[in-house]
């Protein structure tokens, strides 16, 4: 990890806001980045109260020298409703995880959680367009990626989530903008499915197992985890795959994926 | 200058405020100062405009991981009515330059302007206590410095400013608490003086010549002046105080004894 530049009365801000914010990692990656890219900003940790984010982050994002904020855990959907103006994906699953200031002053909301997916999925060199995906798990993270697979062209797409009422009130709030892709609630069955992606947070302990029975998975199926573990340490659903045959994209994958989207809804350009 | 640490999510937050901060330079110092304590923290600049500092400063001061504040005008008078709780002898000039979270959770503002040029005195070996001061200039600095050097036991002290009727306010404000020490109000005549201090911003421009006519000054007088400048382009009051054979105190030591100061007022102590 390269050091932070020296920081100086010039230098532009970024921040991260959550409640914790000591888990976060974005700091280190994000502060990497800018110094490979010749941009004197720092981001650093905000820690706001979750009963105060109404009052501080107005606040906050009246510092001048401010550039961008992301946003975490459990400040999600409060920043959509702070932002002054917020892009139609993220109006759709009702939260923004990264704030920028626009041109015309105003903060401008987005969301990448799906976008970071589908780009680790790109990144592979795997398609997207035309793909019939199984969703399981309908939070943030689910609605979030079924937006982003619709945007990018799969053909049809099922969500799953142990709440079917969740689930439902996803597939019909997706289907409004889906065009020509089938969006339907439904159980976890990898029957007739080529991507199926666990956006649920079965996997987060080591002790968890499949977040459904995916017995009969054929090496055609690409399948997708959101969970964040070591490569050495994969999900049960990541391992199996592989045993399987199966092309992966793991937690790790969307992540970079999503600094790519987030550096670039900023104006930086990572090099190749 | 060595590179700000890596930050994390687990870095606390210094930060200073101004408008414009593009010209301090405290990041660079605090910063490096962190490391070599090894405190996990950075200083970052926050640009507050001069209208927002009301609705700005106050929720700032909410962030769960934000330890200090440094204050740069034009807030410092402002700074000290959102403080909690302030030191007297902040009270007494009317401004903070420093804020801490306090153990009781409540922000604490203190003024370390003159302080800092108490302890450039002190740091250079001689003695502050028993000496007969001028202070030119009654701002912020001119009166805190006033208010430290009797903190500090000069025996008596007149403060002069081209404005006769501020000089008295300082006069009057300081004599409140001045102990045994005699504060008066009047001309800029070094006659019976042993420490002379310019805190006006006469010499703030290379082509100022000195703020009074200081034609006799003798060796044993004391001479310090608060404008910052490099050491081989002095002010002319300096420069003329070393052709004279007098001892001088600078802008830049007064910096160094305020860095000091401000440090251990964060609970950070410089290694020797």
């Amino acid at each position: 990890m390269s050091p932070a530049p020296s920081i100086t009365g010039k230098t532009r801000l970024y921040a991260i806001v959550g409640d914790p914010v000591v888990q976060v990692r974005s700091p280190q990656v994000y502060c990497a980045e800018f110094a490979k890219a010749g941009v004197d900003a720092v981001l650093v940790p905000m820690h706001i109260a979750a009963a105060e984010i109404h009052d501080v982050l107005p606040a906050l994002l009246k510092l001048k020298n401010l550039d961008g904020v992301l946003v975490t855990s459990p400040f999600k959907a409060d920043a959509m409703s702070i932002a002054a103006e917020v892009h139609p994906r993220a109006r759709r699953v009702g939260a923004v995880n990264a704030l920028r200031r626009g041109a015309n002053g105003l903060w401008f909301g987005d969301m990448f959680d799906g976008e970071g997916f589908v780009r680790g999925i790109l990144a592979h060199g795997h398609k997207v367009s035309g793909r019939r995906a199984l969703v399981l798990g309908c939070g943030g993270a689910g609605s979030a990626i079924a937006g982003a697979l619709i945007d990018a062209g799969v053909s049809s797409i099922t969500v799953f989530d142990p709440d079917e009422a969740r689930a439902q009130n996803v597939s019909d709030a997706l289907s409004k903008s889906s065009g020509a892709c089938r969006v339907t609630a439904g159980s976890a069955d990898a029957a007739g499915k080529d991507l199926i992606v666990n956006a649920s947070v079965v996997g987060m302990r080591e002790s968890d197992g499949m977040p459904a029975d995916f017995s009969t998975l054929t090496a055609d199926v690409l399948v997708g985890d959101v969970v964040l573990r070591p490569e050495d340490r994969p999900t049960a659903l990541i391992a199996h795959a592989k045993r399987c045959g199966c092309p992966v994209v793991t937690g790790v994958d969307m992540h970079e994926g999503q600094v790519d989207a987030i550096l670039e809804f900023f104006g930086i350009y990572r090099s190749a």
